[in-house]
């Protein structure tokens, strides 16, 4: 494999099997974009974390035995018995848009079809969202601790990332994007996780989403809100930071965590204006054509399947947050700090600052057969930050209740053998 | 919406609905590429062509009644009911890229499951081609007349789009590649459709592929192997460039005309060296994980379906060839000529000189309620070179035998009476 630019504008010459002149790697010139990527941090922490027998809470699984199966087969079941229609070439479907407006209601945002942009899940959003609004070198503005994709889906640009901090109790510091703003900077958008960020856990308090639309109005700054999360809140969340601004919110939903993940469906809300030139990114990108699942999730919604669901969700993924909260107070040394969020599926966790928590990762693994994502895998940039090094993420969502106790009572002990090897 | 890059980049000052200050166009500003881009000509064809009542040969798409609904109906119901685990974030399926493995192995390909690279369809793995190669303003080297969709992956990149004739009846003019290269172009890579070309239908003679190999061997110049017909020739077809060349042909399969288009899935065969690149670039346009689709794709092939699917494809499409050949002979006049395509799903058909097709497709669609893509609708650049503007592509495959007959005469007479008032 290519490991760094030099590699690929410059053929190696390596020596031959036997004698004879030397044999050049077989390889073509990359793009620059291509030959200075890095890897996922998280992928590489996902083969750490999958060994066979670890009890992992490090990867953002939602919950298997939850997802609505038999229901799903048979609204495919459906579809596919109706004709061939939905297995031919379509435009995006307009029956699943209007099934979109009706959850956007649930999250306290009015909008019309027409604004409706459907995508092969969040990710797909911030591609063409990056690709619609990005310059090579462009500013954007992300939060330091933050999801993994969203700095894989702009790194191709080669922008200068600005971050402000966000902190796992209050949430994004709107204020430092206020003078941010005012100090001249422009960045291309702000990417944020307001429901139940990815990782740290928290809600944005609703102050603090209007003064962010506030802000995106006056500064003409484009908020990419991204609401992976968003339905799955127990207590019921916020309004999306979409219902207080129209025009310079552009929203991000997925399927993934509410219905299933490989169904691999996720939409966007934006001005009406912007839907067009999406088509044509999506267009360049797989054809922007309505896939079997849009059909099958489309049947799924229109026989009313969905509120129900997400009660169970919220009330499950509740009672396994509330069992690691539990088993957190139950297990944990002093000087280890965490927060209760107030949606997600993830628990953000402060050790000792001595402990590294990549290293803590390592000795977990090998000692306790228990996982983990350390920190630095949500920089948003390629500097870790402090806050990052000495604290995990806890992924409550995927390992039943019973196990989560177990789970922590480990990791605890992993600490403190890790803390007195140290 | 948007019209040009200086909208984009000068918000717009527009009169307020009363009187008071000016209301600035709540657009944001958008990248280079977005607002550079224009759409694609395909798009806009379809429209025209899918008024109701019009008999349409202008779209690709294929015959709907000749989908293995059933049987996909079976391997998805069964994917489903073996568990959840088809629903769950998965790597891409070790089980489909053995079973692609054999299906190269009918293409005369050997490889290993380890160079197999699944996709969003064809159009997906040109655009992670593209981002993988091509630097903003790269050489590319296309066909004069060419598949729309690598037009739409590359223009982002803003390239220089060098381009070589392809005969309709003897393929691309290899000679006008050697010549390129011996001159001095450094293209990224050329892109071609070997088998059953869209839109020309022509299938390149065994020599051609010959030396192709060679000179991207010599050149060290990646051909991007677009066979997305190369399951479908009646008389089975001649092995895919790939088979002559492993370092510098990159293979780009799909499933959307063998199996259904709305499975969203096509797959790459690529040197194992560029794999891990690619994931990386997957993964920043959509996670790169398994689709419920790809599980019910490895399904219906571990069942042995595909073999004698593809038999009656073949049949049935050269069934339909056959009768628009036949339907042409019967309605044409003098002037008009076509070739007799090898596979694909295409006729081109030269008009004489004097007549415009795009202006034709108007006034057939009018006068005569029938359809066909104008030859423009293939042209590599924004520049239309002679040999398209008089020329058209039918396809064959979307309608019965019964209705090509009437439909061609229905085409015939719309030609003489454009003729006559022109």
């Amino acid at each position: 494999m290519l490991s760094s630019r030099e590699t690929a504008s410059h053929p190696i010459v390596v020596p031959p099997h036997g004698l004879g002149a030397p044999r050049r790697l077989q390889e073509p010139r990359l793009s620059r974009a291509a030959s200075s990527m890095g890897s996922s941090r998280l992928r590489e922490i996902m083969a750490l974390a999958s060994r066979p027998g670890v009890l992992s809470f490090a990867i953002g699984l939602p919950a298997e035995e939850l997802f609505p199966r038999a229901a799903l087969a048979e609204a495919m079941a459906g579809v596919l018995a109706a004709g061939p229609r939905a297995l031919q070439y379509a435009l995006p479907l307009q029956g699943l848009k209007e099934q979109i407006v009706g959850l956007m209601a649930l999250r306290g945002v009015r909008c019309r079809p027409e604004q409706v942009f459907i995508t092969s899940g969040a990710q797909q959003a911030m591609d063409l969202l990056a690709h619609l609004l990005l310059d090579p070198g462009a500013q954007v503005l992300l939060e330091e601790t933050t999801y993994d994709g969203i700095r894989i889906a702009v790194r191709r640009f080669e922008p200068r990332v600005l971050t402000v901090s966000t902190h796992p109790e209050s949430g994004i510091d709107v204020e430092a994007v206020a003078s941010l703003l005012a100090g001249g900077a422009r960045p291309a958008f702000l990417y944020l996780i307001p429901e139940g960020h990815n990782p740290l856990g928290v809600s944005l308090p609703l102050e603090a989403r209007e003064r962010l639309a506030e802000l995106a109005r006056s500064h003409r700054l484009p908020l990419l809100e991204d609401d992976t999360y968003g339905f799955l809140a127990p207590g019921g969340a916020l309004p999306a930071l979409r219902a207080f601004e129209e025009d310079w919110v552009y929203y991000i939903g997925s399927f993934a965590k509410t219905l299933a993940p490989s169904l691999r469906a996720g939409w966007m809300v934006v001005p009406e204006a912007l839907v067009p030139r999406l088509s044509m990114l999506k267009h360049a990108a797989d054809v922007d054509t309505a896939s079997l699942s849009h059909h099958a999730i489309a049947a799924f919604l229109a026989a009313g399947r969905l509120p129900g669901h997400l009660d169970g969700l919220r009330r499950e993924y509740g009672r396994r947050c509330n069992a690691m909260l539990d088993a957190l107070q139950a297990h944990m040394p002093p000087g280890v700090r965490w927060n209760r969020p107030d949606g997600g599926l993830f628990l953000w966790v402060e050790l000792p600052r001595t402990v590294d928590a990549t290293a803590l990762l390592r000795h977990a693994v090998e000692a306790e057969a228990v996982a983990f994502a350390p920190g630095e895998a949500f920089a948003a940039t390629d500097a870790v930050a402090p806050v990052q090094q000495h604290c995990l993420r806890l992924s409550f969502a995927s390992c039943p209740p019973e196990r989560i106790d177990e789970g922590i009572a480990r990791l605890s002990r992993a600490l403190a053998g890790f803390a007195s090897a140290g």
